[in-house]
């Protein structure tokens, strides 16, 4: 019995390798136009985290550029890490026209319990049908809510672990039809009724700012060289990659800012085997 | 004589080496939430050296934010290195708020005598009672005098050596009630009677931008863990660990950029016996 | 006859080689003053890249400060990355100073086809005669037409090789009086007449983001050391040498963050007989 589970897990582990692989190669082959439209902390690692997977980054945030601009963009990737009055009529604007043109976009609610202004935000882009939500669990804890709990959370720091936030995660999905990501030791990914954990990446990386922004604009760039019905596979796919450029990093690393670097350059050298051996994706119910 | 006075000299090295392990383990125990408005240069190099100290960091910078968010914090970061009309009110309301809840909050006057906007700003912080001032030589001699003089300094570098802004620093922290810190080849701290002298770190950290701006966010952090009547120790150890992960970088970098990344990997992994043996702090009156 | 054009080509390489010498020496002797109004993906690259080369970079953008900043700095960097409504005044102020005043400034019309709020914005910008325009060929090639082509071009990569905006170049150079300069594997210089080539550099430093935008930082660095007569040669030399920057740190680098980190080590580096046997420049009509 254990060990006809252990097949069963070994063969899904080498299906999501096989997966993850082909949607880093689309990626890598496509080179998909991502606009990001995020804090000013994370911009850097951001691009250089698209750029070293192969896609092209464009960080416009003006309401002026978007109507020309985000038509031809192949995803978006919105984050309201430093959130602004300015900031958000961009964001409504951008998250309203990739869903009125069937244009994939994610929204990353970076500590969305901060402030009533940041919160209400959130929720309203949320009605504007995100393909992807991904936080950490305290953040998708607080937006599953529909009332803002500011003592809930510290800052930007998650105060709960993903797992303690699978039923929140689902909830969320079902009420807002998006798929939900949860970043942790485990990364939960749900569409409100399958639940995947991919159980890459290391502890260290939360040491590095902006490694949940970063993650969070790969996700975009796999949903850009996917169908809508492969939406899950590219959040999973994107999640493992870049905890497998964690992985491959932290054997350099001699600390946060080196595993930085060797995370930007293990994910541009990654090949296919290195990725099939170090993948690891399993159904959670 | 002599022999009396190293051994005076040594004894006060040791306590002050004591005294900055004690608070560096305190800020990776208790990891404070640090909010910083700050430019937009230097957000990314604060954050992970923050997040490397141990502390947790949050850039949050709307005034409609304030109010929820930073009654939360444990210290308040302030700086104007990229400075506009929309930040000053934000800068204003954190720095009343922080004054009337007793929370610490430190001010970086970057490049104070680059415009009368700007230095008509940083005299209108400094009402509002910042624990802490900490600036380059250059800077601190100009917000000491009570008018703009555009003359005085060249951008955001200094023109001055920290020993020459001793007495304008002793002025400002008695007409401000700040502490007031002068970095340089010595870092200079002071209450406007004690002065202290935190003789670590390397020229070569003048070669990477924000050094300045991340060693005003680590203070922020150490203010953080102790209470209002040992806030010059802690000024003085931050700036002195600080320096001590720049002589550590410095022995493995190459360049500037290397010693960027490993000055942070270095105040990661900083332990007792190799803080002890680098602090390098003095009274000098 | 090809023994004597190799001799040409060897002498002309060879004077390159000592002028470019000669101009970095002066940029680190003379450490000119850079202000850069820049989007906000790359300050952080910028100010390192200046600092390397031996420059005091200036962030200031807000148009409350320019005219107290902006005549005293050596030169100007306008940069458009992240253009706002806020932004284009304040980066027309600063040019028409810089303009009126003869201070050397450089425009880099990143994405310039991005939109027509963009494109409208880098036209009136030449109009206030740049000293240099730096883009990539699809940059120049939307510029020197007069008319907004959304199509033309994908995000803020370049979809034409730099040979192929030669004629562009030149035409730009001829009816804005700005030297033209176009960056790719061979980066292209003209001032509408003469066109020079700077074969430098490495293909992965475009995995690396604000790499072009530094770039057009150093050139303002290196205008600053010159009279506007000798203003082509210091935009080859600054390409140059930021080409001969990337193949140094080439040879270290695992990837595009370690090329990032050792560019900037080895610019920082950089010496006489090092740059004499790298730089690749000849007149190419």
């Amino acid at each position: 019995m254990e060990g006809s589970n252990n097949n069963k897990t070994n063969r899904e582990k080498f299906e999501w390798g096989k997966r993850a692989w082909e949607l880093l190669s689309k990626v890598r082959t496509e080179s998909p136009l991502i606009q990001c439209i995020t804090n000013f902390v994370s911009m850097d690692l951001m691009a250089n985290t698209l750029l070293s997977a192969g896609a092209s980054p464009a960080m416009l945030h003006s309401i002026e550029e978007i109507p020309d601009f985000t038509p031809r963009v192949k995803a978006l990737c919105l984050n309201v890490g430093t959130l602004s009055p300015d900031s958000v009529p961009a964001m409504v604007t951008a998250a309203r026209l990739c869903s009125q043109l069937g244009i994939p976009w994610v929204l990353d609610p970076v500590a969305v319990s901060a402030s009533s202004f940041r919160f209400d935000a959130c929720l309203q882009l949320v009605t504007f049908k995100p393909t992807v939500i991904r936080g950490n669990a305290s953040e998708i804890i607080a937006l599953s809510s529909s009332s803002h709990q500011p003592s809930a959370a510290k800052g930007v720091d998650s105060t709960h672990k993903s797992t303690d936030a699978v039923e929140a995660a689902k909830l969320l999905a079902q009420t807002s039809g998006a798929i939900v990501a949860v970043s942790g030791a485990t990364d939960i990914v749900t569409d409100g009724n399958q639940v995947v954990g991919a159980h890459n990446g290391v502890a260290l990386m939360q040491k590095i700012t902006a490694t949940g922004c970063s993650v969070t604009a790969l996700i975009a760039a796999f949903l850009a060289v996917v169908d809508k019905s492969h939406a899950l596979e590219a959040v999973v796919s994107a999640l493992s990659v870049f905890g497998v450029a964690g992985e491959l990093g932290m054997k350099m690393a001699k600390g946060p800012a080196s595993l930085r670097m060797h995370l930007i350059d293990a994910l541009y050298g990654l090949d296919e085997a290195t990725l099939h051996s170090h993948v690891n994706i399993t159904s959670l119910c």
